[in-house]
């Protein structure tokens, strides 16, 4: 199974009403199960450098399944998956990046955010996770 | 002046509207007046390769200021721009991509569709241009 | 759903097998419903610039989900997708990429086959989308 | 001399076996003398974004004859080749990438695994190797 358009534009909605809550300006990207884009959109004036963060950020968070800042822990110089940001046309590894799974577990998609500070990514992409409902 | 995301947001759902309407799978496309992706959509099925075209169309055509199509009469075999798609890492210029204008008649951005014939894509498109209202 | 290593694998084997009984020497690839390689195999002294293109001929019949010589009639000069070729990192339009379908008629993944005249190519995949069963 | 077909997939099996004998879900990748991909295994369910890195692990053993990890070690900051991974199109310098040495001790080739810890990627890698036998 892979995240529904519905459900992809619903994660990008909640992440952008969040983001005008704590008035910050960001790139939301939302991919399905394959790791391809699925919703996207950008706030007006957000950095032009956080599209494609938020892109990178959202592929890998599906890629290893985790939050991409949990793979940033490992991959720290003298960390045993240290420059892992090479593979797959760049990855980004520092917060902002969360899998979205379905009612059994399974990983159905996942957001990326970029604009803020990595917490502020981070929590914007959490916001972006709960609105996603099992539709089936 | 460039397209807001209010703008962009609403072109991609008349687009996503017109393709259920004409029973289509899309990939949708709005890019800003830097060619940067501003709102996306895939609509559930649509064609895996659509994806990347729908981006491309929609820079093109911003690149440009043109609709794809109109750049692919003069990029073929012996024509004035024969093989320009080797150039900006890749254009598109068959029909799915317009540029956006605002009330003044100055381009704000573009928008991109794939997944159907060029004909259908085309008109997604227009559909999608038609929704842009002036905010200001 | 998407092909199984167990099917890939079979695949290829296949492929392999029809290609010595010709006497030619080919690259054979096999995508997933994602578009991700999944087996792979370079026969000896097979044509060195032939790797890369069975992996993109696989990758461009499950793009499109249909055979890459169908694609290239209409991306030839003054046809309506002319110059795709250039959309998602490349795609190859001549024949030698076949999708794999399961018995409901869904993709499930394709092969790519190049390292002969494009006849022996599409041949040569044929067989190995031949040895694909269902496996549920 | 480069590793025959017949010996890169004897590796892939072998690491196939050993890894569902230790209940990982791996991608493998071999290349020959020339660091071309010779043979490739994607486990189901193996992680995405561990194709790509399976990939550059191979490729990285045999572009410096040594096995990935080894030249991690000099690559971290303050080391002699901090940053090497920004060459060849990304390199990957953590465990899992290991060369195939003929009995005579020449390169014919490399293997390189990913999909777990890289003490699992690299166990599974060995076993690879370990299957190659000459065969002249």
């Amino acid at each position: 199974m892979s995240i529904l358009l519905e459900q992809a534009q619903a994660a990008v909605r909640a992440a952008q009403q969040k983001a005008l809550e704590m008035g910050v300006k960001m790139n939301i990207a939302v991919v399905d199960a394959g790791a391809n884009l699925t919703a996207f959109a950008r706030m007006d004036g957000a950095w032009l450098g956080s599209l494609d963060i938020s892109i990178k950020k959202a592929k890998t968070a599906r890629f290893f399944d985790m939050p991409t800042g949990e793979l940033g822990k490992i991959s720290q110089p003298g960390g045993p998956l240290f420059n892992i940001e090479h593979s797959n046309g760049g990855l980004i590894t520092f917060p902002g990046g969360i899998p979205i799974l379905d009612s059994n577990g399974r990983v159905i998609g996942a957001i990326g955010v970029s604009g803020s500070t990595v917490e502020d990514d981070h929590a914007v992409a959490q916001a972006g996770v709960a609105a996603v409902r099992d539709v089936r």
